[in-house]
């Protein structure tokens, strides 16, 4: 078992591979002692200010110079894990930072786990844990909106509101401990009807909050598209208008887009992941019923799924049918495409577009962001969950306080509300790691890359 | 035009992609200024101190946070370039530090070019040119003894030597100088045979130089190594018995190693390139071909071929010649595979292996070295030229040199001699920058990735 709170650890923190320059990171309290068994400058590290950066040379137990490299200095608290800390900055060649990482193994530090400097960051009191998740957010953010959510939630925005909301969850539940420890003197501190008004005001702010999901998850991990439809009807055409570049085939051949083809663009900040599946039909051909296997499943996992025909073929009701078991009606958008060879079309509750000439695009892009974002507000400084943990634990904290309201309303004893509030206290609390366990924290940090 | 001593350049210097942290690298008079513009800290960069780090926040010109960040400050002229200059350390998102450099274009700074801040280090006389030239040779090392080389390279091992020689030779010309200044006094400075002795010393130490490179050479690139041979006779079982994995298709069917597969294996610190070729055989198959003509230009691109015979096959003569043809006899190792099968077989001049039971293998690696590295001696702290520019500049001087000893031979006018001894002089100065053009800076830096 590792120990979190003594161990000194490492681990490359730039992207792997070659650069002008790779950065080690190592934090504990041997950080400098360690390194000042490898480096060779002008003062020890162990000596230096914080904030301060050395030049100087790392050497190998058999005294070769492996690196000239720059150190820089974080003495704890201030650092970003609160602990001691080192930067070594090397040229960026991958066996340079493997062999100085492999030099500091040797002397007292050990590799460190996915997200485990965060996790540091979090246990010595730098960030709550909802920041600390958004760390991993800022890092994987695709879009300027998932960007600016994430640093939200960094910057804490999500945690004051969460912990706002605890702390009135927390003065209501104590006038009904009050209660508790004065029942023989039968003094009442807060009467049923306050008590309810309160609980109701604090459970519709998290349905608020609660509302916010679908949004923060579009925004946070994008919208998978499905382009489906029989063979030549253009879904690489669309696709490709989309891209506004051609990236995945076209021809006149039917079934040959036989593999899913997935891209991704960015639409007004909001991140759609288009896959372009083979033409769906019946077919001889092993390798096209392969495709077909993996358009069902593309289709399944699609947020929203285009269903193209063309105005030279009849819409084949049985395959929008099953299109419709897979992924259900109210996510499919029908697009007849080819309208430029008969301009006068009109089809009830389809969008008429032509990839050829582009007309009815925009209203084909304008539909699938509405589709996307659903009827969710959002103004740039409200606290917002794109995070499913957090989703789970409102929901948990949301149940407990209907059922807190229902014990209320049955006029049952204090104790059953009690319980109640303290749960749904507990579960906001899970969200900025008040309340946490080792599976939660391994669940979180797991997702991390190592080095952060 | 750019101006490469007044302009601020910025490039992101960490490897592209996902990771804990990026690092953005400015150099040049406005580093400070330029950042201080977007950067929110609590001092100005431009009053901190070399060598300090300051955390603090990038906002983009709508007031929106971009990303905490820690800015390290260097100050000319102890920095890399030797100009001031300034490191963004941001969370390692493409996005980020995108968005920060597109904000620093938009504050008197311009994007680097590739090499740009070691070109700066060579023009502001940080490091001479073989040493600017080892930078990227040091970052793109992939085996230990070629970082040795390259460190040793920007140690300034190579640089001292050609410094040395040409040192004496503008001794050595001087002389020369010297009598044509007092040509009319008829004053001899240096006697023929002193300076016939002094010459061929200088040109006795360049060519022991040039006798290192064939080493230096396969030390820095590798070894190219090609496995040829007819279909089923055990090329991809031998090249997965030096791998010891199995990475390429092995097959009882001829002709399945349709595309050449290279791998990279590293014996002894030598960097082996290994090409399985396509089965060489006429074949109407159409990939088949094309994978045949790829195995052609694999044999002329090889440093070593292996030519693959196995014991239940006659040797195919005409195969053998068209080998020698493409490669050279001297570069081809005729192997005899599957000699399990027939363990009393005495071939002469082929090397006895088994893939199957690994029979011979060790020979065969030996034989791979020898062959690689040539008679060439290496000891950890001797000079060596793994560069071609190097080469060519050294074997240059070596010309210029024998051409001054033969104008000395058949008595030549000084004139002469000082033109020849010139040259090399300057040759020798090519190598480490004191004699440079645009075009020599140009083609050197613009193989170097962007950010160093």
């Amino acid at each position: 078992m590792n120990n979190f709170t003594e161990d000194t650890i490492v681990a490359l923190a730039t992207p792997p591979g070659i650069g002008a320059i790779s950065v080690i990171r190592l934090s504990g309290k041997q950080s400098l002692k360690s390194t000042d068994s490898i480096f060779r400058g002008k003062i020890k590290l162990s000596e230096a200010s914080s904030h301060s950066i050395h030049y100087g040379r790392i050497y190998s137990e058999d005294n070769t110079l492996i690196d000239d490299v720059l150190v820089s200095v974080f003495k704890g608290p201030n650092s970003y894990t609160g602990e001691d800390s080192v930067e070594i900055s090397t040229h960026g060649s991958p066996l340079i930072s493997g062999k100085i990482i492999e030099l500091l193994l040797k002397n007292d530090v050990r590799l460190a786990e996915p997200g485990e400097f965060t996790k540091r960051a979090f246990l010595n009191n730098r960030i709550d844990l909802a920041q600390a998740e958004a760390v991993a957010d800022v890092i994987n953010s695709r879009t300027e909106a998932s960007l600016k959510g994430a640093r939200n939630q960094l910057d804490g925005l999500l945690s004051q509101k969460v912990q706002a909301l605890r702390s009135d969850l927390i003065n209501t539940s104590s006038f009904v401990e009050l209660g508790l420890d004065f029942a023989e003197e039968d003094i009442e501190f807060i009467d049923n009807s306050e008590l309810l008004s309160r609980i109701n005001k604090i459970a519709a702010e998290i349905e608020n909050l609660l509302s916010t999901y679908s949004f923060g998850r579009v925004i946070r991990d994008g919208v998978n598209v499905a382009l489906v439809g029989q063979p030549n009807v253009g879904k690489s055409s669309i696709l490709n208008y989309i891209l506004k570049e051609s990236r995945s085939i076209v021809s006149k051949i039917p079934g040959t887009t036989r593999d899913i083809i997935r891209e991704e663009v960015s639409i007004d900040g909001i991140l759609f992941k288009l896959f372009d599946t083979a033409g769906l039909r019946l077919s001889d051909d092993e390798i096209e019923k392969e495709g077909i296997q993996r358009s069902r499943e593309a289709i399944k996992n699609a947020d929203i799924v285009l269903f193209i025909r063309d105005v030279e073929q009849e819409i084949d009701i049985n395959l929008l049918n099953e299109i419709s078991s897979l992924a259900g009606k109210e996510r499919i958008i029908i697009v007849l495409n080819k309208i430029d060879l008969n301009p006068g079309l009109q089809s009830e509750g389809m969008v008429h577009v032509s990839a050829l000439t582009g007309e009815g695009m925009d209203k084909l892009l304008e539909k699938l962001k509405i589709m996307s974002m659903g009827s969710a507000f959002y103004t740039e400084k409200s606290a917002v969950i794109s995070n499913l943990r957090h989703y789970q634990c409102l929901a948990k904290a949301k149940d407990y306080l209907a059922h807190a309201v229902e014990s209320i309303t049955n006029k049952f004893s204090g104790e059953f509300i009690s319980v109640d509030l303290r749960n749904a206290e507990n579960s906001l609390g899970e969200i900025i790691g008040v309340v946490t366990t080792d599976d939660i924290l391994n669940n979180i940090f797991m997702n991390f890359c190592i080095g952060k």
